[in-house]
C-alpha cells in the first residue's frame, strides 16, 4: 500500500455547525467538490471532509454508537511559542473550547489544544526540533 | 489559522502492534524522528504518527476513556476499482480485516474498509471524478 492518505472524514453531529466552525471560524475556504450533504477543506496534499456521524458509520458498515476520547487528534505547528500564542487567543475570542492552555511540554515542545464542535482535537504546536 | 495539517496522531493500545501493522504489513517505512515511544510516518505533506493512547489522552488534559465509532475515517484513493480490489485481496491475504468489501457506491465511487489493530477505518476506494 502507497504511504500516502488521501483524506481524513470527520464524522459530525450538525454539518452546519462543524462546517460553520471550520469556514467561518478558522476562516478556512471550502473546495468547489463540496455539497449540501458533505464539506471538503483543501488541506496541504490531502483534504478534510465534514459528513453526518451516523452516515459515516454506515458507510463503513459500521455501528454508529461510540462516546467518550475518539482516540485520534490533529495537529496544526507553527513557527515559534509566540504564535502558538496568538492562534490560541485568536480562537478563544472567537468563542473556542481551548482544552489546553499553551505550555512547554516535556519532549522540548510548546503545545495546546482546542476542540472543535464535535469534541475532535487540534494541536497548535511549536516544535523546536523539526 | 491557515488551512493545513501537520499531523495526525493515532492514539493505540500497542504501540508494537500498530507500528507492525503500518510497517509491516501495510509496508510503510518510519520516519527517523520516531523513537521507542512514537513511530511516525512521512505520508504526502502530513505525518501520521502512533502514540500510546492513555499518554494521547494525557498529553490533550482528557479522559481516555472512551468506545464505539470513533467518529472518523481515513481514506487512500486509488485509480480504477481493479487497484481497489487488488489493494485489498492483498491486505486480506496478510491477515488485515477487511470491513466492507469493495462495491459500487451511491455517489458513483467504488469503496471498500479495512481496519487497522486499534480500529481505525481505512477506506479504499476509486472516485471516477477526481
Amino acid at each position: 500500500m502507497e504511504q500516502r492518505m488521501t483524506l481524513i472524514t470527520l464524522g459530525v453531529a450538525d454539518l452546519q455547525v462543524s462546517a460553520s466552525f471550520y469556514g467561518n471560524i478558522l476562516g478556512w475556504k471550502r473546495s468547489p467538490m463540496s455539497s449540501e450533504n458533505i464539506v471538503f477543506f483543501e488541506l496541504n496534499g490531502i483534504f478534510l471532509s465534514l459528513y453526518n456521524r451516523e452516515a459515516l458509520a454506515d458507510d463503513a458498515t459500521v455501528d454508529a454508537a461510540g462516546s467518550g476520547f475518539k482516540g485520534f487528534t490533529l495537529a496544526h505547528n507553527l513557527g515559534s511559542e509566540a504564535e502558538v500564542d496568538n492562534l490560541i487567543n485568536e480562537l478563544r475570542s472567537k468563542g473556542v473550547t481551548i482544552v489546553k492552555e499553551p505550555q512547554k511540554v516535556f519532549w522540548g515542545g510548546y503545545s495546546s489544544y482546542f476542540a472543535d464542535p464535535d469534541d475532535n482535537l487540534w494541536e497548535v504546536a511549536y516544535n523546536p526540533f523539526l
